[in-house]
């Protein structure tokens, strides 16, 4: 039996679990649209808790968003392992080898040394606004944000993408939450050759910026 | 001219840059060795400073170990990533698609949501001996580190290895600090699961463990 064509069509499109503000989620919905792939988004809210109910873990053990579902039924989840899946095939990733090893280079980076301090600042500063029952943790952040700003800028002072492929999903990662790293309080204007590549990356076409805030 | 044989032989060696307790370290050598590659090792004093010299940044602009050079001069950092390059083509990292995207699931997961937890309780706990100065920050990776096991034990409860291609470089990652959790005060008789899957990676043919030390 030929199903009707609307249930063709939405059973052709893929599902973002995910939360509109956040950096890793944006990287999932960045990459299928850059592939060209269609998908619905269902806005999971990590502070009421929706992460942490019991029909969330059966999607995903690891209890984060973003979660990949794809038209298959496949759940794919850590925002740089779904990077790296829809991206293959495409100029996005190269083959395996040496230029695909530089780009896990810098999602491994991404995910250790930048995301959890850059990430956590902006959300400090900007979403809960508790900067001032959190000043340690805030130093800390710092710190260890303007480290990986420094690494970042080593490279790209003397270069317009992170690997020599070009741009790839190692670019996408990093411009997560490079580009809205002002809202955790890092002012690029301190790394030049940074804040270069994230006007690059963001002209690229097919690029969508992440929503602003004002602080809270 | 033709070099002198021991000229030859010491060329075709790849330096390991690490610290012997180290898991993410382990990572590199543990992977040297089950493909078959001899390796030099050369210690390095992390806590000593020696990951914030020059010389050292100009081999990785991240500033950690473990750095591996290839016997041609190539720079790999990143412990997951240069598992992944040394795998490739091997039975321990699948091809491109699906079973190596569940590779990377856990392979970001460790990072990101194990790694900074279960090791650091280890450092803190067995390695440093400041647990008393450090109360708040270890309950905060006794927690988190908990839920990490959970979700390892989420999986190892039913199945014999972290994704369905048999022993991986995922595997070998999340053994990494695994093994040694208990260092790190992590009592894995509360994970059953992950506890006999800890034996199963140690029983592997050419699997050689972390040291052991007592607490300090
Ligand atoms: N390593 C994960 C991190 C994802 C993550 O931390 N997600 C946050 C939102 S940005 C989350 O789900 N937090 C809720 C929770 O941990 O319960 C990835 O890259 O996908
Ligand atoms: N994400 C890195 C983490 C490496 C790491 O944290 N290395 C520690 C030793 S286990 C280090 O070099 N610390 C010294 C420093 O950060 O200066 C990897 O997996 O290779």
């Amino acid at each position: 039996m030929t199903p009707p064509p609307n249930r063709r069509y939405r059973r052709a499109m893929a599902t973002v679990y995910g939360m509109r503000p956040s950096g890793n989620c944006w990287k999932v919905t960045q990459i299928l649209r850059l592939t060209g792939q269609p998908f619905r988004w269902v806005e999971v809210d990590t502070n009421g808790g929706e992460t942490r109910t019991p029909g969330f873990l059966r999607r995903n053990p690891f209890g984060k968003v973003p979660v990949l579902e794809l038209d298959d039924g496949t759940v794919l989840v850590e925002s740089n392992a779904i990077l790296a899946h829809v991206a293959e095939g495409t100029p996005w990733l190269p083959p395996p080898g040496l230029p695909r090893t530089r780009v896990m280079e810098w999602l491994f980076f991404e995910q250790y040394s930048h995301e959890p301090y850059i990430a956590v600042a902006r959300n400090i500063r900007t979403y809960l606004g508790t900067a001032a029952a959190n000043a340690e943790r805030l130093a800390n952040c710092d710190a260890a944000g303007a480290k990986a700003l420094d690494a970042m800028e080593h490279r790209l002072a003397s270069h317009d993408w992170l690997t020599d492929a070009g741009p790839t999903i190692a670019d996408l990662a990093l411009f997560a939450y490079t580009h809205v790293a002002d809202e955790g309080g890092f002012d690029l204007a301190r790394w030049p050759g940074v804040a270069a590549w994230v006007a690059r990356v963001a002209a690229l076409p097919g690029i969508v910026t992440l929503p602003r805030r004002a602080a809270a």
